[in-house]
């Protein structure tokens, strides 16, 4: 047999650095993790007075890889709002984007190796908060010696980490930036999320959580991508962007009852990407977070609010979201304001739904520049 | 062993109807049946001037047994629409429902026996149009010597089968009730339509379409009912009918990642009714034939609708409908009265989304009553 050529070391570009997180880390409900860790990336510096600090969490799936930097210049998900010059600016702003805990990105979570048996954790890993998450990013900063932060950011997901910090730390951070999220998960987007979790879970290559990392599941996680693609987006894009055009040859696939138009290619394509991706385990964990989260267990939002420290919040949302509704927009911008916090709620006129603020820079971008100021 | 009692014979009531296609019939796109037959119920009296006929199509999933009746005593689809003194008043009217061509309740469909071979036609039927359910609703008042029928009417799937009878079969129709249809599947619509496909062809159990009867595809089958009825109704119904409240216990599951809520519990007990009610092989035949709908491929709409001899049309949507857009009621109210017909177009504010014409009868009878006069 011939032997394959050696062949040179290929490494992927990569700028994450790692926070250790405190031993044992407690879990919002119940349990501990050991020797967990959090990916993150960092763009800007840190100033003299540490007060120049924006903290970005992301939605359910992005890495810490907000935009490109020397050690990664891959575009980041959100290459054009975070930069020199750009709306968060990081000739001004020392930013700190952290791969959720639970995620697969180099943080913790149910793919990762639990050191109690050095075998991943997958449906062993203690129930998956946003308060965890939450917990996580103020752990990395403050690993970093910084007490305080100027700006809280997150989108989707993100923006509901961000209200749970502002719960669990008060005077951890002097701003707020809601972008898309809620105070708590809404029936609507906690049926669409549940079925793409049983899309998951019904998958025979699941096995109950204990799937070989080369056969995930991948059918199930392809549908879960597929209808997140959905949701994500809206109708009135969809009839301008595909209308109702035949899908490219090479998208379509033996299925008869599967890729005609361009639309299904698109949902096709989406979908491959992630599969390869992305843990199903660690996507089960992040989704039920979601659901769960409801800012009032802390107690009343606007007495929360007023206990933070906040000083000044923005509020963005759009009209076209499917699962966070404009209403959930108002009402986290009403309880902020209530609370004492200087808050402008900016309620856009995008239609590309709920993902508008990873396309729509142009009027996300105008908003974010001038609350940074 | 012990032997079963006999039972005595247990009969459901049934009021259906059967009328023979002609033999063969041709389908729209290709192929042709034999042997074929729709299922029907009628309500009321054909009056002598055979000028009082309603017909009625349904959408994707109910049989046509709309409303109780001597023979049937169980509640119909449209139980409180259709009856003595309701908005389709069974005094004046001979109503005639149809269950579409391609279905599972009767009529001939992928789970009937193809008499060519003795088995189910399972994916050797035909491609399925709706040009096809058309032609077999126009065939059965045919059969009962009807040549015009006073209004063709229908909902969703059934709104789409209208159009397509308007434009095959000239002169056939007097009056037209287009309900949350569309002149042709939205890309939003496709998307939603063919994960619900994909749910089932990617269930090992589905067999590329070769399951036993007693062991379909029930995993994607309840996948494609929970998602279907997510997109049936609206984020701002389940805030008030839901909120966050919890599942009842009895539905709720040993998936860990899935039953928490009640939304869950209320998607898990319509699914497990669907599931034992539909083919699958069926619903993915009629699920393609509504992405498929493009009334334009017969001609220009306003030309069409010129020809087609309608002399007044009603067309109905909601605002909160998700699939058919209230703009595509609109585009098909705008061609109707280009085309000549006295049209009323009437935006409904309902927040059920597009299963409102189920479920607010108050608003949608309204309507449908001044219309019929």
């Amino acid at each position: 047999m011939a032997r394959p050529m050696p062949q040179p070391e290929q490494r992927e570009p990569d700028a994450r650095r790692y926070a250790k997180l405190p031993d044992p880390f407690p879990m919002w409900r119940g349990g501990a993790l050991h020797g967990a860790q959090i990916a993150y990336e960092t763009w800007g510096r840190l100033n003299e007075a540490r007060d120049n600090v924006l903290l970005l969490f992301t939605g359910l799936s992005p890495s810490a890889h907000a935009a490109s930097q020397p050690e990664d210049p891959r575009d980041g998900w959100w290459q054009r709002m975070v930069g020199t010059g750009l709306a968060i600016d990081t000739e001004q702003l020392f930013v700190v984007c952290v791969n959720s805990l639970g995620s697969c990105f180099g943080s913790t979570g149910p793919a990762a190796i639990d050191p109690a048996t050095g075998q991943p954790y997958r449906l062993t890993f203690p129930d998956l908060s946003v308060e965890d998450i939450a917990r996580a990013g103020y752990e990395v900063v403050r690993s970093l010696g910084i007490q305080r932060v100027d700006t809280v950011m997150g989108p989707s997901l993100g923006g509901m980490v961000v209200l749970a910090y502002a719960a669990l730390f008060p005077g951890a951070a002097r701003r707020l930036v809601s972008i898309s999220g809620t105070l708590a998960a809404a029936p609507f987007a906690i049926a669409l999320r549940s079925i793409q979790r049983e899309a998951i879970t019904g998958d025979p290559d699941w096995r109950h959580g204990n799937y070989p990392t080369d056969r995930p599941p991948r059918t199930g996680m392809s549908l879960a991508r597929k209808l997140g693609t959905v949701t994500y987006r809206s109708a009135a894009e969809w009839q301008q962007r595909f209308d109702r055009q035949p899908a490219r040859a090479d998208l379509q696939h033996d299925n008869p009852f599967a890729a005609e138009f361009a639309v299904q290619g698109y949902l096709e394509s989406q979908a491959r990407r992630w599969v390869n991706a992305f843990d199903a385990n660690c996507y089960l964990y992040l989704s039920r977070a979601m659901d769960r989260f409801d800012f009032s267990v802390h107690g009343e939002p606007v007495a929360i609010f007023a206990k933070s420290g906040l000083e000044q919040a923005l509020v963005l949302g759009v009209e076209s979201d499917l699962l966070f509704s404009i209403a959930e927009q108002r009402a986290v911008a009403d309880a902020l304001r209530a609370g004492g916090a200087t808050t402008r709620f900016a309620p856009l006129q995008c239609v590309e739904g709920h993902d508008s603020f990873l396309i729509d820079i142009e009027r996300f971008g105008r908003e974010i520049r001038a609350f940074m100021g």
